[in-house]
């Protein structure tokens, strides 16, 4: 090794030591398992721990996914990761797709992200305290970058944190390129995936246009993007304390000062918070505590943060996370309801005429209740009635289109376009991606025009099938309601 | 008019007069002023503002500088404003620069906006109660990006605010296509400025290969990335209240519990703080308040930020905020002196020897104190001992390069290469960019070697001087000190 490889991996490893440090991200005698794709920020990141290994006091070993998506160049890349483990005397386990009762993946980028967590939620159950993934400064730049494009806010602006319940990053402190020439200096080859050249194609249009572009501006471009991911996650965390704080002060409720039904949520350990502590928070607060209350239960979206906001400056009402779970305001309390799950069973098909029924039973104490408007008076009354915005149509519009619609659960072979992101997919596919657990999807109310889904209970109307604002004619609005004991009748 | 012309410019309208609401940018009766340049944003903003001057209840007029760097083209551009406000029946005051006692703008993008903002203070001083500005959803998201390859944190991930002082931001809520389609609509002409395609040459990368790429990864991108400027302005705004708290709580502080020095500085009005209170606050809110103690005086950057919390940390010491500025920690106090401006007088030339003489007078009992210390000695002590880290340069080199250097003022024809900037420019030139208050430029000391300035008081040495990371020769490190009264020997 020359005198010039030798201080690049002596100064890099300090660095890495150094990240490890101040992060946290190890203790001493933990087994840590490096996930190894083969590529080069992958190998890196084995020969950085392998290293690093006696300073930080960690066991090494590896393990390598195969997707099984590739054919043969999958299959020559576990080879590689095989070869270089044994090289290097790592232990290595290795997990393919289908196999040991793995899943497949689908070929989309969260299914293959899935079956990844996946594998590495066995190796904690086998033992391993830590996987180590890859990500570096660079990654991290091209994440805040994607996360901004798509909008985000100071919790997805903080990137990709250096440790993550059991995943930790040890390469967050080093560019590609510091990777890279790491590599060189260890003589250490490495595999190229080809998806990484066409697969994410926004992405990698970030990362070959608008990196650079970004470098040009500053040499230091992705340093710093990644600096300023830093100091948002702190940002997020501080009001993510002062969240947890709210709640926790708004919590301090009385059994013998709540009404009945707030009583018996708090007497079987549900929580219950007092409105007017959360409605004499700072609104930054206020909506740390809501992005709180949403993200274990479906993606923190901005419409729910302000959905759950609202509720609380209203004082009254619902909003509807996810079926089987919403919040409620009511007599100067909120509170989360764990609404009865949706029907187990499949729902039988029946036409849906919005026209001519309003309500459609679904089972299970749960009802499907239909509502036409017109579009100006349902604009005036949306932020009291409207649980989730994704529940109206045009009516006109859908008709047109789809003269007979069906109310069923779903059925092989359905297609789904969701709105907003202008791709047509299998419902099955969609499903997957969206994490909807396996028990709910065959139970499921949809409303399909033959394959065709136009509407799915909790995620709303298909693209194209909102109101345009400003016009004047007849809103169809859905609503999932619960009627069983004194919410009958409601 | 077309129909879809109308409804364009309806549409927007409201959209423009829904933002100026929510942002309170105009109070009504006010004389506002429309900053024209001719180009599509401006000319859109003068007629927008036209259009929606009655519901908002001002007065609207225009105003154009032209700064005289591109010849000709400026005068057309000039005579175009001139004709289109003649043709509109708007009031239109025009500056020239080098006329009316106006500076001549350099040529530079901070030279032509110290002008541009010259012009305005003026038009404030003849009575405008606004100024707006013809700023975008994409000069929000060029901005950010620019911002964030440069580094930033969310004091300047805010972006452009729709009100700063007496300026607003009236088109803060229209993409520049939008407001091309509004021009379009209006059948309004625009001119195009020939320097938007070559100068900022960093911020046309950003433009047309960044932006496109994230509109690419999503189509909302320009106002998903200004929607997140809102939300880091919102968070910045928390942290600054948060710190006018802290401060307001530290600064009560009785006469008779501090030290003869501190309340000295307390009974002649200036700012003092408790210590421990300080001490105590969340380090997001001490840097906040860092933060503003700093941008008073200085470009807050990061590392006096960071020199401030640590000064507060360890509780005694001080840090030069500029010449004339310091915060100073001790006793349990936290303080700002006005120390003694630097002398009024230009330096007389006296050859630099580090390694003979480790004093030099400045006059006005100020000291140029020399230290040469082996690097590895400075690494240790550092945070103790150094107001600035600009103020280190790597002996050896400077030497090797420099073997004459001089002690003075500045003299017509320096050049100086200030460190992180890789660009040589005039001295004086620098200067102005840096806004260095003119009576103090003739007196500021600087090393030099012929016309080459090697180091400023308060900028620190030029680039390529810095001791390298890991070397282990001699570091030269300069301090200014001042000596009187009980200072005197300290």
């Amino acid at each position: 090794m020359s005198q010039n490889d030798a201080e690049i991996l002596q100064t890099t490893q300090a660095r890495v030591l150094a990240h490890c440090g101040q992060a946290g991200l190890f203790v001493h005698g933990q087994r840590v398992a490096a996930a190894v794709s083969g590529g080069a920020d992958s190998m890196a990141l084995l020969r950085m721990l392998l290293a690093l290994a006696e300073p930080l006091g960690i066991t090494v070993t590896a393990c390598h996914v195969n997707h099984r998506l590739r054919g043969p160049a999958a299959d020559a890349d576990e080879a590689f990761v095989r070869a270089q483990c044994a090289r290097l005397g790592v232990e290595l386990r290795v997990f393919r797709a289908g196999e040991e009762g793995l899943p497949l993946a689908d070929g989309g980028e969260a299914g293959a992200r899935n079956l990844r967590y996946a594998c590495f939620e066995r190796l904690r159950r086998e033992g391993i305290d830590r996987v180590a993934t890859a990500h570096t400064v660079t990654d991290q730049a091209e994440t805040l970058l994607f996360r901004l494009a798509r909008g985000t806010g100071l919790h997805g602006a903080g990137g990709i944190r250096p440790v993550r319940d059991f995943y930790v990053r040890p390469l967050l402190c080093l560019t590609r390129a510091e990777v890279e020439a790491c590599c060189a200096a260890w003589g250490q080859s490495w595999v190229t995936d080809e998806t990484n050249l066409s697969d994410a194609y926004a992405r990698n249009r970030l990362r070959h246009d608008a990196l650079p572009a970004l470098r040009q501006a500053n040499a230091g471009a992705e340093r710093n993007l990644a600096r300023f991911c830093e100091k948002a996650a702190q940002a997020d965390a501080y009001f993510a304390r002062a969240a947890a704080g709210l709640l926790d002060q708004a919590a301090r409720v009385e059994p013998q000062d709540c009404p009945p039904a707030v009583r018996r949520v708090l007497e079987s350990g549900g929580p219950v918070w007092r409105l007017e502590v959360l409605q004499q928070a700072d609104p930054l607060i206020l909506e740390a505590a809501a992005h709180a209350l949403v993200a274990p239960h479906r993606d923190p979206e901005e419409l729910y943060i302000r959905l759950l906001c609202q509720l609380v400056e209203k004082g009254t009402g619902a909003v509807q996370l996810r079926p089987g779970v919403r919040l409620r305001a009511g007599q100067g309390f909120f509170w989360q309801e764990d609404a009865p799950a949706p029907p187990a069973a499949p729902l039988e098909a029946v036409p849906f005429c919005p026209e001519k029924q309003a309500e459609y039973p679904l089972g299970g104490g749960q009802w499907l209740c239909v509502r036409l408007s017109r579009h100006s008076f349902q604009e005036k009354t949306q932020v009291v009635h409207k649980k989730d915005l994704k529940n109206v149509a045009d009516y006109a519009r859908i008709t047109m289109l789809h003269p007979a619609l069906t109310l069923r659960s779903r059925l092989p072979g359905d297609l789904y376009r969701p709105a907003g992101r202008s791709v047509t997919k299998p419902l099955r596919k969609w499903m997957n991606e969206q994490a909807i657990p396996p028990q709910v999807r065959d139970s499921l109310p949809v409303l399909a025009d033959g394959s065709e889904v136009v509407w799915v209970c909790g995620a709303g109307f298909a693209e194209g099938l909102a109101p345009h604002p400003g016009d004047d004619g007849l809103t169809l609005y859905l609503e999932i309601q619960t009627r069983k004991g004194e919410e009958r009748g409601r």
